[in-house]
């Protein structure tokens, strides 16, 4: 077993941050002091670690040379503001927030491109991208050498818990309000949220895509390493509390072969290939879990070089909290 | 104002029925005698046509010579026993089941092939297209001319009530349950549909593709008039009670010129272009209403080829059974 590191978890009481807390746990990570840490308002609260209630305390006041691993899972501001102290003490980052240029810090998925930790500067900086390029590079990678990818098609169909906990209980306010023909009070969302889709996430830019579609974009092209695929992609917001699902079609140069696809989808670790005639869900499937669903496996309708797929994750678990601690566990035999 | 004529309804009692017959009353179309007729088990009941409760009877005993036109709003098997006997003696017949081939009753929607009705054999048999195709074929046919269309791509967010009213009833059902932390039992859906996605509609072909999948692609060629359109498409189920979702990503052969896709979606009747910086939801816009409504037209990420769209419009009225009381609309102008 390693040597034990001592951590800092910056978020921590987010939804993120406090799953990140419970997988170091769950995998007996070799954790010497955990230091909990969030801004201002969340301060003071108890978080469990291994049996014990460890208290959050605000990051600004941080003394970062007292750990070697921080995990930046509160917002991209909060990163911007303090990895730089955090580098600067001499600490390894794992970046969840997006807050870091692709330059300071690459984007890693241990499935797709582990490779890319090696010969990183010190100390070294990482981003654990966002849960839909996690999701789409875990179930891609293994295909990027069957296929001759041309595009890649994606209506990303996320669940509000990607926006926090507040979003968790405004569609479950909602929802009752609803059921209860009491009158619609949205706060939270702008509008309802409760039996409803929301064509966006987040404001659009001039060019009308939003900050999460730029990023999946540049994160799944980094990951795959296939710096000039075309993607296509529209973020939804849908009326589920847990679990991303996508809707994802991939325009190949050459015919697809659906056998060596099903066999390389089969045997990848990290995911789960429903069989045919059934398909996963995100809550009948992915929520809690540590892999990405596959199901709807199939060719376009007439085309032989089209591949379509449907997948579901745990958004806060596979595509956030867990994709960052394989990091570290990549990192500590590698680099820290 | 044109003569009366008399007119059947066959499947009186399902939502898009009842909704035919709400949309002749609202559109004061010359109804002479209005027929409404069902299966065995929801004959006797009672549905409202100009102030009065008209009483659903058998379809199995109807004299189909007592009509000139005839609406088949059930399932396919009711259209493809009774549609022989309604020609038989001498009615044109509107479809909405799909119950019909494409070469027995073309697929019509107004707003893209008005045309196609012209020097169609007496007595006119004509298909009204599922409500995905109807959805995409108002918003495409204004594009068709301005764009090189090599190929669509469309994830299809389909509301329960497309299912029918069990389907409403389930969802409405299974989410109080959940709320109420109750335990959950699926009885119309095969498993949790509340708060949760469904990759499919129905069962999947062995070559997995759905049904619905399959008529939406033949009936979008068919009334696009273009045969060899390439399309991508996944129908899913989600947890909305009404309005159908449809995220589309258009290829191009050309450049997409967007300003002028804009004014062309701004010029035509049956449309509602939502603002920029806005975008239109199934509950907040579409329920209810007569048009598709448009939002986010944008082009690709990086692709000047590529034009992106969210579309979403009422999957009973619209969709259906107002696209059959237009097409009603034209028959009695042309043919019957």
């Amino acid at each position: 077993m390693s040597q034990p590191i001592d951590i800092a978890v910056i978020g921590a009481t987010g939804t993120v941050g406090e799953t990140l807390v419970q997988i170091l746990e769950e995998q007996d990570f070799p954790v010497g002091t955990l230091h909990l840490l969030a801004s201002n308002e969340s301060a003071g609260s108890g978080v469990m670690f291994r049996s014990k209630s460890l208290r959050v305390r605000e990051v600004d006041s941080f003394d970062f040379t007292k750990v070697k691993l921080v995990f930046f899972a509160a917002g991209p501001a909060v990163t911007r503001s303090f990895a730089p102290r955090a580098q600067a003490a001499g600490c390894a980052v794992i970046d969840l927030s997006g807050g870091l240029s692709a330059e300071a810090a690459p984007a890693l998925v241990p499935e797709a491109n582990a490779a890319r930790l090696e010969n990183l500067a010190q100390p070294v900086q990482v981003s654990s991208p966002s849960a839909a390029a996690v999701a789409l590079s875990v179930a891609l990678a293994p295909l990027k050498n069957l296929l001759d990818i041309e595009r890649i098609n994606v209506t990303a169909c996320l669940a509000v818990s990607a926006q926090g906990r507040e979003a968790v209980s405004e569609l479950a306010r909602q929802t009752a309000e609803l059921l209860n023909a009491r009158p619609l009070e949205p706060r939270f969302f702008d509008r309802q949220m409760a039996f409803n889709l929301l064509a966006q996430v987040g404001a659009n830019d001039t060019d009308g895509h939003g900050a999460l579609e730029r990023r999946l974009v540049g994160e799944l092209r980094e990951v795959l390493g296939l710096p000039a695929l075309k993607i296509s992609v529209s973020c939804i917001q849908v009326p589920v509390f847990f679990g991303d699902s996508y809707s994802v079609s991939v325009q190949s140069r050459k015919a697809v072969d659906l056998a060596a696809v099903n066999a390389a989808l089969e045997a990848a670790d990290s995911i789960e290939l429903v069989e045919e005639g059934d398909y996963p869900t995100p809550v009948g499937d992915a929520v809690g879990q540590d892999v990405v669903y596959v199901g709807r496996v199939r060719g376009g309708i007439d085309e032989v070089e089209q591949l379509n797929l449907w997948l579901t994750t745990d958004n806060v678990r596979k595509g956030a909290a867990l994709n960052a601690v394989q990091l570290a566990q990549l990192l500590i035999k590698h680099v820290v």
